[in-house]
């Protein structure tokens, strides 16, 4: 636990970035010059001590936090909720079922009705290949206008909650635990983090969690290795941006086709099943279809699957381990991971890997909340740093005593 | 926005009127007095002040606000959890496919069972004609008798987020809107406003907003023009409510038979599709069979469609807009409405029409949370006019700085 | 309504207590020493004389409680809710439809996952016969390991909400509605109270509330007399404990097979439906089934129903009150009754007997709410006496006047 002295140093090395994050968005961590990405880090550290230190970190009194999650999702909406409560806001779910937004709402006019009182909107829409980033932006482009029309007396912050290009709250909690594992953002430059493809029995897992780690690492200066079997390709608009990310901040960005190649020397290994582009692209074409793509979904579901079970392969077990760094690099994964003999047969991870790696992976997960929170607060407030130097003056206390 | 002398203006304003609202409810807009429907008038207006000048308007401190919604919602779900937040209190929503209610549990047990610590219960319950009123009011008898038999310690008031007979959270704030647009309620004598039906492909539509509509602005000396074509009445006693109120505060009542003539020389309009009260009786008849009731339900639906097609011309054109006062009438619409070319091909109201009045409809729609707010308040303090002053002495900001 | 000094009395009282319930779980009412028991009747006590008296019982400021609703539920929810309201925390309901749960996630992960700023979890799960328990128990021991292993910064305490054993919200209720109305702990010794099957139309009703009776009310000095017919026996071995209770704790535990026998000269009687542990593991097998096990389930609801109609003569009548002490006895229930000629042609108790019990039964409700706050307090504070009393010096207003 850091000291009053030590969390002040970090609001005021925050007071220093020169961030424009204000009455804006976080869709897309690329989107972003290091400035912000930093400030999100800064944040999200001062947050977590604060909470360890037992001081109360509200900041709202009587506003909403909106969340819109079109998939399902256990980590991520308890990490949005803990973040609403941790600065005051309440947390109402828009939950489309029991809305009118079947019945011909426009997203512009939703998102006016539903930001009177908001000030965060998170929204999860991972499902369908090139439109959940689209909606995200539809949506922050309503308030936006909305705002300036003077609809909305307060500009609500869209954080993406994962969409189908990032999942910047997934990326941000993970460079958390680099940081946390590391020691500082300097000390990752010249490490070695394989992205791999794993097998898995399911079929359909989003591709954000890897576009977004190699959009976010190769930013750092890390040396960053991509691996998947042919044919399970990451979109190239963001493999492009990986590989320019290097060049510009004097890292390494490259693909290889083995996972053996990929953890040779790694420090960091982050081995995570994916469907590819293509299976994708045909899925999101059969869900608009709704009941008459119900057929061919299963056609393509069993093709996908069988195409994955000829990399079974894939799978991170201790041989594998032992080719990386010393034989120890930290294994990461954004969870739940598919883990070989505990939830499945054949999965991404040999048992023990994961169970070495288990708490790791716990505190890698708790991170995403307060990267969470660190959005809400830069997206809503114009000077964070001063504002958190208040709470801090205020001093009070998170549990009463 | 206003200053601190202005809104205390308004809350010495309230202090003077002569309102008994606390320990009851807000179920229909005829029930209660001109006093009352000045007092939440007020109320909204400082509360929209307040939250624009940031002063945090909590005034519970732990305790409920409950929701019932038997019917869809988007707008009223989200303007009563913005209402409750505003005021510091927790939603809890009673989800009756989660709770017991379906096995056998009477109104007048479940009624007292939520509201231990609840301070206020919204219900929406439009669906079935005759019922949703009385449903409304079984659920206050069993909270009143529950409070004075000593079950309760406090007495929640129930708030009718939309029955079959009123939407007084809807008109109330379409009054608030009318009173930004015209500056004061004295303003609006004398003013021509139309409560015109208009085509929809939709079927089934509730007949509260029109009715909540006459029954609350016939009582402001303006005149109220209801057009509708043949067969689309509205309930028998509320239009003879409008015409009483009429006599009563000065104004006029009329019902005509087209589009036309409630639109010429109007300095408001309010075009919208609704169900004929027949068709309704006929629904409701057939909700209460179930399954059973599914194919009658088709045929009904199919009838009410066709009929309907037959009066595709009540649409608010741009040519139907010129035959008003200036050819400048304000367009009203609780939304989302139909709009042609926009979410249907035939619709309510023509697409350029709406775009013009977009950003009023937005604002419309805002004053619902703060008239719901103020219904809150009104219920459940005996004077609110000192409670409002403290608040703003007390001077706690709803964002923190 | 008490005087602060007669609050303070009780916090005096509590603070001399040796309790040990900090950072641990409320599963079971026999697991706590009746110095832990006497706590939670305190601190409810406390509680609700706090709530009377206007005075704030915010002690949390964001973070969360918790729910997990395993089977349907509306006074617990609301209960849970207005608890967790009452303190100050906000409530997250686990919806395992919505999240990935079903997705192969282990308990132990999930249970971290969800506990990051988690000061409380109540769990219902009272469906399964062998597995209710047995899953509280294994999130309490993750979240224990969590706790310990540094992966949580504090440790939720976790809260049966009813399970297949012991239902002790429920049951501490009961008993403070007892302390209601016989005036003190002490004074229930050498009282009769019948708990004893009644018969249902309805099938499968839990054994939790029976169970929770005998375990709870044989440890005060009263003579529990349970009463079922012939194969309505409940778990065994809480029917043990109930025994060895009387025995240690100086009252008496009788089994009879008749409701007249039990109401002889009863003090309280607890009439009330539940299915045979027999019938309940049957259920249990066939639920495991799934959609494979509906048509068993049909054909044992169909039995079940046929068997509990052979003892239609077990209702609670006019006739039964009449033989208990001075015909007076007080008849207690947990709602919802099936109520003869109310909400079924044939239940468990006569209409007349139920309305002139039915306030004292909404009483009897109301206390849940803060037996569960009472549990939320002495599992997340180590000294609740001096909380307790601090909240009272503070003197903040749960109503801001």
């Amino acid at each position: 636990m850091m000291s009053n002295d030590e969390i002040q140093k970090m609001i005021k090395e925050l007071g220093e970035l020169d961030i424009d994050m204000y009455n804006k968005d976080f869709l897309q961590t690329w989107e972003h010059p290091m400035e912000d990405i930093k400030a999100v880090l800064l944040v999200s550290l001062a947050l977590e001590e604060m909470y360890r230190a037992n001081i109360s970190c509200r900041v709202f009194d009587g506003s909403l936090a909106v969340s819109n999650f079109r998939d399902k999702s256990t980590r991520t909406r308890f990490s949005f909720a803990s973040a609403a409560s941790l600065l005051g806001l309440d947390v109402q779910d828009i939950d489309e079922s029991k809305s009118q937004v079947s019945h011909g709402e426009t997203v512009r006019e939703t998102a006016n009705m539903i930001s009177f009182l908001t000030e965060v909107i998170g929204i999860r829409d991972d499902l369908f290949l090139g439109e959940g980033h689209k909606y995200q932006k539809e949506v922050a482009d309503s308030i936006d206008a909305g705002f300036k029309e003077g609809v909305l007396v307060q500009r609500p912050g869209v954080i993406n909650l994962q969409c189908d290009r990032d999942h910047p709250t997934q990326s941000m909690a993970d460079l958390l635990h680099l940081i946390r594992t590391y020691g500082s953002l300097e000390s990752l430059k010249g490490k070695k983090i394989a992205m791999t493809w794993a097998y898995s029995p399911a079929y359909g897992k989003p591709m954000s969690v890897p576009q977004g780690i190699i959009g976010l690492m190769s930013r750092l200066g890390m040396d960053v290795v991509l691996a998947h079997p042919e044919g399970y390709d990451l979109i190239p608009e963001i493999v492009d941006i990986a590989g320019k990310n290097a060049e510009k901040y004097g890292g390494s960005f490259t693909i290889v086709e083995s996972m053996e190649e990929a953890f040779r020397d790694a420090d960091i290994v982050y081995p995570k099943s994916w469907a590819p582009v293509t299976v994708m692209e045909k899925r999101t074409a059969l869900l608009h279809q709704g009941k008459a793509g119900a057929a061919g979904m299963e056609v393509l579901e069993q093709e996908c699957i069988k195409n994955n079970s000829r990399y079974k392969n894939w799978e991170c077990t201790e041989e594998l381990m032992s080719l990386t760094k010393d034989g120890k690099a930290l294994y990461m994964h954004c969870l739940p991971a598919d883990i070989t003999d505990v939830n499945c047969t054949e999965g991404e991870v040999a048992d023990s890997v994961f169970e070495r790696y288990r708490l790791p992976t716990y505190h890698e997960a708790e991170h995403k909340l307060y990267a969470i929170a660190a959005m809400m607060l830069l997206t809503r407030f114009p000077d964070v740093s001063t504002l958190l130097t208040n709470v801090l003056d205020r001093g009070e206390k998170r549990r009463f005593e």
